[in-house]
């Protein structure tokens, strides 16, 4: 039996084109003689779209794009996601009821309302983790059985289709409902004890993260491995957002035998439509197994941010770029990497020197425009900065109800923001909107972690495509790109090798190997116990493990670092709580007001990672600690 | 018998502020020899702390917080809310099982804990519409019923609190477990039918919103009339977060007694230990019922703005602020505001005038400033833009491949945002740097909805104060302002007269007449509609609405006004998608940047109002009406 996977693109919001793209793939399904074609989950709509939820003339938009896909179902079955609307209930939130249903049709006939209330599947589980929103729209079979007063085990039935072949019971599964560790209810197992199945079907919009695939493997593996039956996880490639957070989805669609073996996968971030043929009379299917691409590796992180930039710009209709080159390596990656997705010749690179800019930087950073045959200027800022500090120390300020007169005076320090905000707000913004385009954000995820970026400076522009990779993730996909990409060196090898830093003042003279006060091979790991880690690492945590001495391997640094850096209590303590201070304080402020985010990690700043600006906190076990280490007493 | 009203400011992320606040208020009820004291929901932690609840060292400290508030139990009974962790169990993302639990504690011990699985109750309804996270990290009762395979229901018991006095029955619910219209789960009704209850308890968290108070208290009068029961229901004061969107907490603790009628209530905004005397022998109490203060009123808003303001600057340890004053009324607005506020030694008022302001708005900014008797300095931007604009004009830009060099134009349009962003980002941002201080956002809901702002420009600043406000609100308030808390024309007549306008082309010249594209008493009731209406509001409905000719009473605004504004079908569409189109599309991209913003409607940006930046879309049913409406024929 030939059954086609449909790996298609959504457009988040477009039920127009994606239900395009859907007759597409059903016509050249269908003129392939296949039996059954399956869309990702909420293929007509769009997962990932706000409070979109809420407009009603988009729910009926939906569901009338969708019967025009069930009406095109003659010969072939379709399967394919969408909203579901029942119009007569209504949500705990007292809107309209709505499911993020599994919808089967065949010959303009839906399937599966026979043994079930509805002639759909509806979602069970429903993620509210991560960036996940579900449970604030859509209303899970969970709700519903308790609604109904049944047990949701006797919900989870399979769904017949009777071709005129045979006769099919398929097991109906959304995403989630296949990532079941964490819950209760376990679908695919229900239904399987419910009755025989002879394919489980995983509809998914499953957002792309660093080793979500490897785990994903083991697990669907897993399941058709005990039930014996094949597994079929069909997922959309694409990009959707929520707001403050990007994802790509990478499709890679899988086959699962009935021994847990896969034996066809769809390559990541590309649109296919793969027609398998499945032999379910045997369990164990022949075809051999085949191994899937690794996602954990740099290059499956470069894959992710070129396909993220690729189609985040070509949502919003953006073909050109601007990049701020400073010469160090951060704004060097993104100039690499705008130039593969755009074209250098839609890639206009700017370096903005002050007077603390060092003649080794400069001569880097036309060195990268020359090796990328990028479009290259330099425009000089001291002058206006030191206009701008002028006009702020010069200005007469008025006190009108004494009459007094004053002035203001600009520190070392905010000096050193002017000039940041001049080089981004002033120049940058400027130029990309005469070029016809938009200026990029190069912050990394280091820096965002403790705000060590300018508001309204380097932390501006329409998206942070590097802000969650860590500043060692930076270096090791700037060599990657160098290797792997361009197969020579376009980010010189200098700026790897050079010391970072903002060159902002003469404290950070690069020349005299002075930069950033981060050591990033020990801030990035504590940085990421902050924000990764699955029980999030705070200050009593990491003075616990100091003191067991556990430090540098619970963190994954190098052995060694920690004594290197702090040779006494006090200095690690000072560092710990100057960062802790800066990552939910200050760097909280920052973070509200940063460009969207493209998420790589398992935990990306933004909607991934919701923050409150609060107070900065030190828990009462924690000042005990430090009492203990400094061999202070309390009272 | 004599009970404690504890209507305390939680600082969220404080258990040790929090709790220093509640052994305070302790030790004045137990000098006042009251048998009960009862504090708000998650009093100890704070409740909106975005993911800080995945930091299990901060609940292990809550945890020993609590323990000292209950250890403090002696002859009085302690009610609070507090997270309670079992940390045997997992939540549905696989961590640390959560509840938002409600705390009843006598002579050191728990209460409730014979007939309930924990010594504590557990909220049962969790709301996850508008600003509200609960189901993302606390497990209801709803779901902790499911998992004990009982009928939630069965667990809804009263508390029994044994005094020397006698014994009582309580109903202890928290916040959303009163407001069940919407939930097949009446948690008031199922404990009043399994058990006699003397009195029901409800603490909360409620965010302010303008009206909320008005329903709330029909809600709840009807509660008490229904069960014939008194209710108690408090409250906190404070201001928390969700990093985009900032509430305050207006308290308004109240006691409904066995009639319905309300016999006590807490001041708005205040800090307060309400002690009664409630004599549960009559069902009917004897108080005379009091009138509680309308909370729908423009007085209202101000005095939900000012305290947002206070506690939000507070909160940050903000002193200081610039205000970038135009002479226009939002500026005006907010100037008179953080002058009362901060006083007026401690804002700084900066004209910032280019070739395009008038003598009329310069003259009227020095006038509020006057008026106010703030700081006040003019900083000219003229120079510095003409230098900005040529420099990017004149910067030659050289093509890498081909070695051809070329140059920019910056457009008309270019340069209006180049004055706004020299504004904010070179002037304010680095003034406020100087002044010790940070830089005020002065948009209001109109321009925010449309993007009628410049990014890194006049929607830059710490906080968007007013930016939940439509233009209608800002010009109500300031009259307000003025009348009702200056008692004088601190904000100029002419201000308020004046054609609104951004003065950035002598296109907006004010003296002329002329000013932004935006009609505020019709554009404002429609993205109204767009964003605040329960049912969302689209072009499609918008356009049925029109066509029926029942548009100006579905928005609430002036009859007449659309054909007055609209001669033709033609026009009134052209419109309509021009400001869909920015609603949906840039105006989503600038909100992602924008500052928090301080919420006083029922829905305001930010985490309020989730969004994704996606492409613009029209239904496919307003695409067919729009054809109608224009007589155009459709293949």
């Amino acid at each position: 039996m030939k059954i086609a996977l449909g790996q298609m693109e959504i457009t988040p919001g477009r039920p127009d084109l994606n239900t395009q793209t859907m007759h597409k793939m059903i016509d050249q399904a269908l003129s392939d003689k296949t039996s059954i074609i399956i869309f990702p989950e909420m293929a007509v709509p769009g997962y990932l779209l706000g409070d979109l939820w809420e407009q009603e003339a988009f729910l009926r938009d939906c569901e009338e794009f969708g019967r025009l896909i069930i009406e095109s179902s003659t010969d072939i079955c379709i399967m394919f996601g969408n909203i579901a609307v029942d119009w007569e209930k209504h949500n705990n939130d007292g809107r309209v009821r709505k499911y993020n249903a599994f919808f089967a049709a065949y010959n303009g006939q839906l399937l599966g309302g026979d043994n079930f209330p509805y002639p759909y599947r509806i979602k069970t589980l429903q993620p509210n983790y991560r960036e996940f929103d579900d449970t604030r729209h859509f209303y899970s079979l969970r709700q519903l059985a308790a609604e109904l007063n049944v047990n949701v085990e006797t919900l989870l039935q399979p769904v017949q289709l009777n071709l005129p072949t045979g006769s099919l019971n398929i097991g109906c599964i959304l995403c989630e409902d296949g990532w079941t560790d964490d819950y209760p209810v376990k679908p695919i197992a229900a239904i399987r004890k419910n009755s025989p199945v002879d394919l489980f079907i995983n509809i998914s919009s499953s957002p792309y993260t660093l080793g979500k695939n490897n785990k994903r493997n083991r697990i669907f593996s897993k399941q058709a491995r005990e039930t014996q039956v094949p597994l079929i996880y069909v997922n959309t490639t694409g990009l959707q957002n929520n707001g403050k957070t990007v994802y790509t989805f990478d499709g890679v669609s899988t086959v699962y035998n009935g021994n847990g073996d896969i034996t066809h996968y769809c390559e990541p971030f590309s649109d296919e439509l793969k027609i398998i043929d499945l032999d379910l009379s045997r369990q164990a299917a022949l075809t051999a197994p085949v191994i899937p691409p690794n996602d954990q590796d740099i290059g499956s992180i470069y894959q992710a941010i070129h396909y993220g930039i690729a189609r985040f710009t070509h949502s919003l209709g953006i073909k050109k770029v601007v990049v701020g080159i400073s010469g160090g390596i951060d704004s060097a990656l993104a100039a690499a990497i705008y130039a593969k997705v755009l074209g250098p010749e839609n890639v206009l690179l700017v370096n903005m020197p002050s007077t603390y800019n060092s003649q080794t930087t400069k001569d880097l950073a036309y060195q990268l425009a020359e090796n990328l045959k990028c479009l290259y200027t330099v425009i000089p800022i001291q002058e206006i900065v030191d206009c701008t500090i002028q006009q702020i120390n010069t200005s007469q300020i008025k006190d009108l109800a004494t009459n007094e007169v004053f002035q203001l005076s600009v520190s070392p320090f905010t000096a050193e923001n002017i000039q940041a905000r001049d080089r981004s707000s002033r120049i940058l913004a400027g130029v990309a909107a005469a070029f016809g385009g938009v200026f990029t954000c190069n912050a990394n995820k280091s820096e965002l972690s403790v705000g060590y970026s300018t508001l309204y400076g380097d932390q501006a522009g329409f998206l942070a495509a590097l802000a969650d990779l860590w500043k060692h993730q930076v270096y090791d996909l700037s060599r990657y790109v160098n290797e792997q990409i361009y197969g020579r060196e376009v980010i010189p090898q200098a700026t790897i090798d050079i010391v970072p830093s903002a060159e902002l003042s003469f404290d950070q003279a690069v020349d005299e190997g002075k930069g950033d006060p981060l050591h990033y091979p020990y801030h990035d790991y504590l940085f990421r116990a902050f924000v990764e880690y699955w029980r999030k690492a705070t200050p009593e945590d990491i003075l616990i493990w100091y003191k067991q001495d556990v430090l540098e391997q619970k963190l994954g640094c190098r052995p060694g670092i920690v004594r290197q850096l702090f040779t006494t209590p006090a200095e690690f303590i000072a560092d710990l709580e100057k960062w802790w201070k800066l990552y939910t304080g200050m760097a909280v402020a920052k973070r509200i007001q940063a460009p969207p985010v493209l998420a790589v990690s398992r935990r990306a700043y933004g909607f991934d990672h919701r923050e409150s600006q609060n107070s900065v906190y030190f828990t009462a076990n924690y000042l005990k600690l430090k009492d203990e280490l400094l061999g202070n007493k309390r009272e």
